[in-house]
């Protein structure tokens, strides 16, 4: 059995480092899977890649619904592929643009990278709650990574959760605010604003430019309330308009300084590591469940209470806490 | 030991009972401590609470940030208070504007219902995750019911995992939106859309009348579009300004006109059992998690582990599988 899977394992490995694109998209297959032989199949995938020294740039480009994401991620690809870069496109979050999961965003707009030789475009995985799926997408980072992309854009909807989970995928966060401060300030978290090492004030185009630039001074007042990033990096903020495309060669130059400086710190390895870390925390979470869940004695317990609080005979964290004894007893 | 806490579980009940407004507080308190005897207390009020018959309207309040949430449960409570209703508002996101959590959201938007002596504001709980801090919200809301509130209206940020997690705490699901449709209907997940049961078109002055009624027109062909109701109910569509009070009227008489349908229809029983099922799951969650990071013997494997990970020995994701077979094991 463990033979075997080794050697499926192999299959996949030297193709992913001979860059056959087939074999490298079954790869992420098989990571996404819950399939208890293709749990085991990615574990040795996964072992295999951590041992990869090929690094790429990775960054979540995240905003609120509307901020222009995908336009971003269009425009600013296509500047990248023509410097001759290979990129990656992924998302987090199954509600994104790139996933077309909104009920309106059925057309792409990302017509620029969508099946262009340079381009690999991967919608969110799902299925699962969201720590499962980050999970997934972290672990497709890493498999581009081995594949040998130079840059990885991780989309992420910027509100909710889902942030501190990418937040914990990259090594750089691109906040893309609408020239509209007010409203728009009010509702970004705090968190987020904290997270963000690039912020692009998006759909800057010459009749939306007072509001823009409103925008920017308000952002960099905000800035300076909150706390400095630890790498010692001072967040940029950079008008941008991903339809005209101006402002993308000065944010590639934002971007590619950021990197410049924390590979010369040693920031980016050290970020990593404490990443690692992150997402072990998350897969024990994972793990106890699939235990917990799979449990046929504890499920059947699960059955007999689950009656009791519809009857409103027990509260549900009682019953809870009960169950959780029952199972670690056994 | 636990007959003392029976004693002062009771100090709490009996305080409720009276509709004592400081031992409430006090409370709520208990319920959102993570101390193991506050937990315990917690649990002798919360076994309390389940046998109170009253029943209040719990009602979400949803939308992106800057749709005016804050502004529109001002208006709205005022209403409600003017009609002689007892309301509680709470919080389920960390970062909602009563909870001050946002860079520009210090001034309150709620001045007609802070100190109103019908009012009760609580901002969310803090501390652990998303899951923990609603599992607490929602065990106010219980503590709420049976202080005796007539309303109890639910604020949570409409985009993200948070508003699965306060669907399953309340009866209806209002949603609020912008009206400048285009945007915001791509942005607003799939999902939420079919969770709400009333949506309001906020901001509709005079000068956005246009526009609110094109959000509208376009909200109903959406919402054509997506699975009905299993309750039987037809989500409504209605304008109206929070600043010039306009619609509020109708939005009372389309939610009542709710209440008193689901009511004869039984639904609003069936729904909170169900919906106490889901706290338990949640809740389950919870107690492994919290046993799992109190052992000791476990914890000090997982350090050793944390190295591995950080010289890239060994992977995040097979590092958890092994330390929770582990756990299991002992």
């Amino acid at each position: 059995m463990t033979e075997k899977i080794k050697q499926n394992a192999t299959y996949y490995i030297d193709g992913i480092a001979k860059k056959d694109r087939i074999i490298f998209s079954k790869a992420i297959t098989i990571i996404e899977s819950t399939n208890e032989h293709d749990k085991l199949l990615a574990d040795e995938i996964m072992q295999a890649c951590i041992l990869n020294p090929h690094r790429a740039k990775r960054i979540a480009i995240s905003g609120v619904p509307g901020a222009g994401k995908s336009t971003f991620i269009n425009a600013f690809g296509k500047l990248l592929v023509e410097n001759n870069h290979n990129i990656a496109v992924l998302a987090i979050d199954p509600s994104s643009s790139i996933s077309k999961g909104s009920i309106l965003g059925d057309k792409t707009r990302m017509d620029d990278l969508v099946n262009h030789e340079k381009v690999f475009i991967r919608p969110t995985a799902t299925g699962g709650n969201l720590g499962g799926i980050a999970q997934k997408t972290r672990e497709t980072i890493l498999l581009c990574e081995a594949f040998g992309f130079d840059y990885i854009l991780v989309e992420t909807v910027g509100v909710g959760q889902s942030e501190t989970l990418v937040k914990n995928m990259v090594d750089l966060f691109v906040l893309l605010l609408l020239p509209n401060a007010g409203d728009e300030l009010q509702g970004i978290k705090r968190g987020i604003m904290e997270m963000a090492d690039v912020i692009l004030i998006n759909k800057a185009e010459k009749e939306h430019e007072i509001a823009a630039k409103t925008t920017a001074a308000q952002v960099k007042n905000a800035l300076h309330l909150l706390a400095h990033h630890e790498n010692g990096w001072l967040p940029q903020v950079q008008l941008i308009s991903s339809t005209e495309e101006t402002g993308l060669d000065k944010t590639k130059e934002i971007i590619d300084s950021y990197f410049l400086k924390m590979e010369t710190t040693d920031f980016i390895s050290t970020n990593r590591k404490n990443q690692d870390l992150f997402w072990f925390e998350s897969a024990i979470l994972d793990e106890l469940q699939h235990a917990f869940f799979h449990n046929t004695s504890i499920q059947k317990i699960k059955e007999e209470l689950a009656i009791k609080i519809k009857n409103n005979e027990i509260n549900a964290v009682h019953a809870a806490k009960f169950l959780v004894d029952k199972f670690l007893e056994n």
